[in-house]
C-alpha cells in the first residue's frame, strides 16, 4: 500500500471531484439557491465561507459513496448539501468560540459581521440543513446527520475542558477529536451509503472511512500549528499554541519532556504567561523528541483502518481516488 | 368575547398545565434525560434556562392540540420537548446576540458561563431537537419546525437591519416579529395537530392560534420595556430603548411625533447619543400619545384573530383555557 501511495501524483479528492464534477456543480448550486432565498446578509456570510472553504470534502464523501452504489438521484446532492452547511455552521460558531481571526487566509466572518451575525448564520444553515434533508425523506440520513451534530458540539465542549491541561490523555484528546470532527466525516459518508440502499456493511465501511480520515485529517491539522512550513495554511500560526489548546503534538511533547520542559508547558499552556521566543521554544521541543513525526505515525493507523473499509465497497473507478486521498492526507500542507 | 374575558379569573396557562400536568411531567423527563446524556456543562446550562423558564407556553400549545385530537402516545411528548429545546437555544444564541445580562430575573448563561458555551450548548439543544423530531418518524413535523428554525434567524437578521431605524414601517415590524416569535408558536400548535392526525383545517387552525397569539405576546413584550409597571418581568427595563431596538411603541411614537420629537427620537434610538432622563422623556412622549393603548389594541386585533381559529377545533375542555390564555396574554406582566 505504501508503494502505491508513494507513486500516485494526482490528487486523490481532485480525482473524485472531476468525475462528479456534475454533482458538485448541482450540490454548489443548491447551496447558492438556499442562501439566497434568505437575507442578503445571511447569503453573502454564506457564500463568503462556501466560496473560501474550495475543498468540499464532506459532500464529496457524501456523493461518492451514494454514485459508487448507483445512486443518480437528486437525494445524494440534497445530503451533500446539507452536509456542507453543517460544516459551515460549524465554523461560523468555532471562529466566535474561538475569537479566531483567520481561516484559509480570510479573515473569519464574524471579524467582518461581527459575532451575531455569525452565530445567527450559523443558525440558519443549520436549520436549512435539516430542511434539506427532510426534502430526501430519509430519516435514517436525518438521525445519523442529528446525532452528528450533537456530537459535533459536545466534542467543542470536551475540547473546552481539556484547554489548556497539557497532562490530558491521548485517549481524551481522541474522544474530542472523534466528535468534533471525524463524526462528520464519518456521517457524511454513511449517509451516501444509507441514500443509496448500501447494505448494512457498506454503510458500516462508509462510515469507517469517513470517520477514521477525520481523525487523521484533524491529528494533521493539530500537526500544522506546530510546523515550519504552514504559513501557507492560512491561519494564524501558533494560534493553538497561544491559546493552550490541548492537541496531540502537546500530548506527546508532555509525556516525552523532563521536569523543566513540563515547567515550560505549564507556563506557557496551563497558565498562558507568554514570553518572547516561547513559541520557538515550543517548537524545539517538539523537534528535540521527534514529535510531529511521532503524530503523523498515529494519524497514519487511522488511515490504514480508513483505507481497510475500502474493501466493502464495489470495484468501481471511486476506489482508487478514495485510497489515494486517504494517504495523500498525512502529507497536506492546508 | 370580552365579558368572558373579564370574567375569567383563572390563568389559561394554569389550566392547560394542570389539565395536562402529568404530560407536561413526562415533558420535563423527557428534557432532563437528553441533558443527563451530553457533558456537565451543557447539562447544567440547559437546566439553568429551562428551569428559569416556567411557563412551557409552546410545549403547552403542542399537547393541547395533539391531546384535543386524541393522541396520547409518546409522540406528543417528544415533539413538545423538541419545541422547547429550539426556543431555549434560541434564547441562549439571542442572549449572546443581544448581550443581556438578566432574563427572568436570572444572571444569562453567557454572563455565567461565556458566550463560547453559550453558542456551543444552544446548538446541542437545537440538534438535540432533531433527534426528538426524528424518533416520532414524522417527516411533516420535522419539516415545520425546521422551517420555522429558518424563520427564527431570518427574522433575528431583520430585527438587527430595522435596529436604529424609528421610521420603520409597522410592515416590517410585524414581519420581523412574525419570523422571530409568532412563527414558533405557530409550529408548536400546528406539530401537535399534525402528528394527532388532525385534518389540514385544524392543522391549520393550530396553526393560526399559535402563530397569531405570538404576534400578540411579542407586541406585549415590548410594550414591557416602556411600562412602569415592568420591574417586575425579570430584564434590564430599558434595555430596548438603551439599544436603540426599533420595536411598536417607537414606531408609532415616530408615526406621531413631532419635529423635535422625532430629533429625540434620531439621537437617542438613531445615533444612541443617550443623556440622563432621556428614558423618563421617551416615557413622557409614550404617554402624550396613549402609545401604550394604541400597542394593545393591535395586539388584541391578532389575539381576535386567535380565537377565532378555535371553532375550527372540537368542543374540549381545552377550548375555555385557550380562549382564556389568548385574551389574558394582553395584561400579562411576566
Amino acid at each position: 500500500m505504501n508503494d502505491i501511495e508513494k507513486k500516485s501524483n494526482i490528487s486523490g479528492a481532485s480525482a473524485l471531484s472531476e468525475i462528479l464534477k456534475h454533482n458538485l456543480k448541482k450540490v454548489d448550486e443548491e447551496i447558492i439557491y438556499r442562501l439566497n432565498k434568505s437575507t442578503p446578509l445571511i447569503a453573502d456570510i454564506g457564500k463568503h465561507l462556501i466560496n473560501a472553504n474550495g475543498k468540499r470534502l464532506r459532500p464529496l464523501l457524501t456523493l461518492t459513496m451514494a454514485t459508487q452504489l448507483n445512486d443518480y438521484s437528486i437525494n445524494p446532492i440534497k445530503l451533500a448539501a446539507a452536509v456542507e452547511f453543517i460544516h459551515t455552521a460549524t465554523l461560523l460558531h468555532d471562529d466566535v468560540v474561538d475569537e479566531s481571526k483567520l481561516r484559509r487566509g480570510e479573515k473569519t466572518a464574524h471579524i467582518i459581521w461581527g459575532n451575531d451575525a455569525s452565530v445567527l448564520a450559523g443558525d440558519f444553515l443549520f436549520a436549512q440543513s435539516f430542511q434539506l434533508m427532510v426534502e430526501t425523506k430519509s430519516l435514517e440520513a436525518l438521525s445519523i446527520l442529528a446525532g452528528a451534530s450533537c456530537k459535533i458540539t459536545e466534542g467543542e465542549f470536551q475540547q473546552i475542558e481539556i484547554a489548556n491541561k497539557p497532562d490530558t490523555s491521548r485517549t481524551e484528546y481522541l474522544e474530542v477529536i472523534g466528535k468534533k470532527t471525524a463524526e462528520l466525516f464519518g456521517a457524511s459518508g454513511q449517509v451516501g451509503a444509507i441514500i443509496a440502499n448500501g447494505t448494512i456493511k457498506q454503510q458500516k465501511a462508509a462510515y469507517d472511512y469517513g470517520f477514521n480520515l477525520g481523525l487523521a485529517y484533524q491529528i494533521i491539522d493539530d500537526i500544522m500549528d506546530y510546523s515550519s512550513e504552514t504559513n501557507i495554511m492560512g491561519k494564524n500560526i501558533g494560534d493553538d499554541f497561544k491559546l493552550g489548546k490541548t492537541t496531540l503534538p502537546i500530548i506527546l511533547a508532555w509525556e516525552n519532556s523532563d521536569t523543566r520542559e513540563k515547567e515550560f508547558w505549564i507556563r506557557t499552556l496551563q497558565k498562558l504567561e507568554h514570553k518572547e521566543l516561547d513559541y520557538e521554544n515550543a517548537i524545539n521541543i517538539l523537534k528535540k523528541y521527534n514529535i510531529i513525526e511521532q503524530c503523523r505515525n498515529i494519524a497514519k493507523t487511522f488511515i490504514d483502518i480508513s483505507v481497510g473499509s475500502l474493501d466493502f465497497f464495489p470495484e468501481t473507478e471511486f476506489k482508487k481516488p478514495l485510497f489515494d486521498l486517504s494517504y495523500q492526507s498525512l502529507n497536506r500542507k492546508k
